[in-house]
């Protein structure tokens, strides 16, 4: 990875403009091609490294590493935590801008320029203050771990542990150093929880039979007004891409295998019982089996399974999607020409559509449905949808996403999925005032030696998005941030003893974790039945 | 009926408890003695009827009777109108304390005190205003219109025309007076909507081949928290009545009768394909053949069909607690006796269990579940249930409505009905914070005569509960209160040439009023599909 990082005043966007354009078309003449050097962009103000009197101030202060959504709700929860000494936060990115943003109106908060991949202002900053958040994506986790480490102080992350991470461990161990990883909603709050009713039921003799989990961020049902009833607040390919996950689960003793091209197919109905209105739909999530060995349950319990929430129908056409080839991510024939075709004729060369008029015929000048039932008929013949019902709702979808329109796909677009990709981005997006929602939901199996019946433990989060003083935040923004936010406050407050790489799954943090949450708003409704 | 008034100082508490206590006895003791004389109780502070200064200011007055949520929306939209002088707004209503409420805040409202069925003071009050808008129940209507009449004033309801008003229409016509009624939100926008698509078809040369419409006042989705996923935000007798009306419509040619006892059972799923995260399901409202007529549509419509929205299960529950017996309205033996019986003593007797130990036994100091087995095989055995999924969600229901609790049945409780009716109002009200939801969908399906495909064209509103600096409305109160409101804008404009008993059938008002309606900010959406 060669990086180019370039210093242009602030007035010269001319010259800026034309060193973009000609990077821009280098990058793309690579693409695809493996031994390419890649090229990664990377635009915005350089100022100098923001370490301004903000550290000057006493007190504990906690540095937040990248200046996205989630930022901004930690930022607030821990400098209007009341119960310790006033906190001080500093917003560090890579665009002093949107650092400038995010604390924008935040008493104690302070915004900060810093490329994270410039390890000396890195090292500057954490030496600086008490705990770090990183809230960049995940990639970036390891390298700022081993600033850490070296510079002995905690980090906290809402990000997955990975390989890289997991290598820590000793170090971190060594240094007296927390790296307190999935600390968000999903890996996070549902970790909790987990741990939460697993112990209490141990704590009573109970077993574990079984585990279930469901989460999701989705639009709230009122936003979910597209066929897919979906809503993407970021680039579609990573979400799509994990559709096509291998998953694994353990279902009444068994051992279910799904593979990645089977996933979406693999969606099963749901109705929550206490929460009847939604029509949801739950797709296993990668590997449970690990969950319910960093669970402690893997011995006791016949069902393991961890899923992701969608509302009903979405995984059926996903699934014909993906028959009809808009997820093959290598390069479209079609899709290298110069002359760009349009998205009807792609579509139609997707579907074979070929002896036929590719435009619905107009009587009186009105279009008729010749199209349309072309359309219908080869997703039929094709053995993609088995009813006319369900190729009917296809059809709905490839209208409304505009995969059957007469205009030319863009250059950029050069396999089936980046078409899909640049559609649903344009098509699929949160709309002004439109709510996202999140919804987690456990439910846990337990037998007790004694011959009381077996209970149904239950715990559930449901959040909106919110609006405040003209101000949005997400839901996901909120149940990710303020999750991280208590993490650096308990280390703060030197309330978790222990070292090394960990996830929230001991009492000394949960508890007190699920307790906060609480009580900044975010309801946690537990429920047990017989 | 005898009125009794009763005029006690404010301070006088004491005395005024003495004597609401000794009067409730009387009613009591009276109650389900057809051939006494009904006792009806209205306590509240009365004052003089409120003529004050604000009559005397210039400008349109609108006196609108009644001070229930629907009020408060009409009242703030009358008067924060600007396309015309300033509107002053009286609110009359039985207890001045309510009308004081209901205006608070509110800038060119006043209060005043009003019992409707002092004739003279009502005259006396009318005569001072411009246009009436009744928001009183419907029983009231007929005289407040003779009222109008008489003082040639128009008047507005939100209410469906029934017989006693129906014959004022020649009085109406004479006096030249428009009486406005079905100008709320079902009826009311909904008339609005469909007129509007099938004129417009209509003067396409289309003709209408099918009219199906949906509405429904429910729980947000996140409110619809219990296993009926419907809340009360009055007193369910009404709406539980409602749920055992027969119905009649026309499906494909056919008229399609329901009877009342199996009005429940005849509800069928739905998914709006634009909102497909909602549950839902549709009962037949009542007479749609009306509409039918009403509408112009009889001879060219093979389907005419409107109906009430709940979520999907509400309808399965409810036609199987009728079959237990719980909406049976005549006096039940065991509720007679002055010892009363628990809920579960009843619930046992309605359900015959007889001859088991009415609790669930205990082992090691815990419940099983014996008397919850015993149900679900009561619930199977009496036919009420044919599988065992679906007693084990009405015992569910019955656990979440306390019908199971060994607590007594209140004195005031005679029948099964009441003991529901009870049980609902207790257990499904919305809580604080719960937002109500208003969804309202037509679809139309319009044929053309020169060979242009069937176009089914769609209408939609969803409104949800708001709170605003403290102060909830919810979405029924808005969707009534502002359209009875424009009403009112409508006739003191004189944009209504029409006289007589009408309803927002007329280009003349739904155009303007929905016109209005979008620009108050309620949403509609329009679609059309071939």
């Amino acid at each position: 990875m060669v990086h180019f990082i370039l210093q242009v005043g602030a007035d010269d966007t001319t010259t800026l403009d034309k060193i973009i354009d000609s990077l821009t078309s280098i990058a793309n003449a690579h693409r695809g091609d493996p031994n390419a050097a890649e090229i990664s962009l990377k635009i915005g103000r350089v100022s100098e490294c923001g370490i301004d009197d903000s550290m000057d101030k006493v007190g504990p202060k906690v540095l937040i590493l990248g200046a996205g959504r989630v930022c901004r709700p930690a930022a607030e929860f821990l400098t209007s935590y009341q119960n310790i000494d006033q906190v001080h936060v500093v917003v560090a990115s890579l665009y002093q801008k949107d650092a400038e943003e995010t604390v924008d109106g935040i008493k104690n908060a302070t915004a900060a320029q810093l490329d994270v991949s410039d390890t000396e202002s890195l090292s500057n900053l954490v030496s600086q203050v008490d705990v770090v958040v990183s809230l960049l994506p995940a990639s970036f986790h390891a390298a700022i771990a081993r600033v850490c480490i070296e510079l002995k102080k905690h980090l906290v992350t809402a990000s997955y542990v990975d390989d890289s991470m997991s290598k820590l461990e000793q170090a971190a161990q060594g240094a007296g150093v927390t790296i307190l990883c999935e600390m968000g909603l999903d890996p996070g709050i549902d970790h909790m929880l987990s741990m939460k009713m697993i112990d209490e039921a141990h704590a009573q003799n109970g077993k574990i039979k079984a585990f279930t989990s469901f989460c999701g961020g989705l639009p709230s049902p009122a936003a979910a007004n597209n066929p897919l009833a979906y809503k993407f607040s970021w680039s579609p390919a990573g979400a799509i891409r994990a559709g096509r996950n291998p998953a694994v689960y353990k279902f009444l003793g068994e051992t279910i295998n799904v593979d990645g091209s089977k996933l979406y197919e693999s969606a099963k109905r749901l109705r929550l019982p206490e929460l009847p209105a939604f029509a949801l739909e739950h797709l296993p999530n990668r590997n449970s089996l690990m969950y319910g060995d960093l669970y402690g349950i893997s011995k006791e319990a016949s069902t393991v399974y961890r899923s992701t929430l969608r509302y009903e129908g979405f995984s059926e056409i996903m699934a014909i999607l993906a028959k009809i080839g808009f997820f093959d991510a290598e390069n479209h024939p079609l899709l290298q020409e110069t002359n760009r075709p349009t998205y009807r004729i792609f579509l139609n060369e997707l579907l074979n559509v070929n002896n036929v008029s590719t435009s619905n015929t107009k009587v009186n000048g009105e279009e008729t449905g010749g199209h349309d039932d072309e359309l219908i008929s080869r997703l039929m013949m094709l053995g993609h949808c088995k009813e006319k019902e369900l190729a009917v709702k296809i059809l709905k979808t490839i209208k409304f996403l505009g995969l059957h329109e007469e205009t030319q796909i863009p250059k950029d677009c050069s396999s089936a999925f980046s078409v899909i990709c640049q559609r649903m981005e344009q098509r699929m997006a949160y709309g002004h005032n439109e709510q996202d929602m999140v919804l987690l939901h456990h439910e846990v199996e337990v037998e007790y030696p004694d011959g009381r019946p077996t209970e149904k433990h239950q715990a559930t989060l449901l959040e909106f998005g919110k609006t405040e003083n003209g101000r949005s935040t997400t839901a996901m923004a909120l149940t990710v941030g303020v999750p991280a936010a208590i993490g650096a406050l308990l280390l703060l407050q030197n309330k978790v003893q222990r070292k090394g790489v960990i996830r929230p799954l001991e009492p000394e943090i949960y508890i007190p974790a699920l307790e906060i949450l609480e009580a900044a708003g975010i309801k946690l409704i537990e429920r047990v039945e017989t």
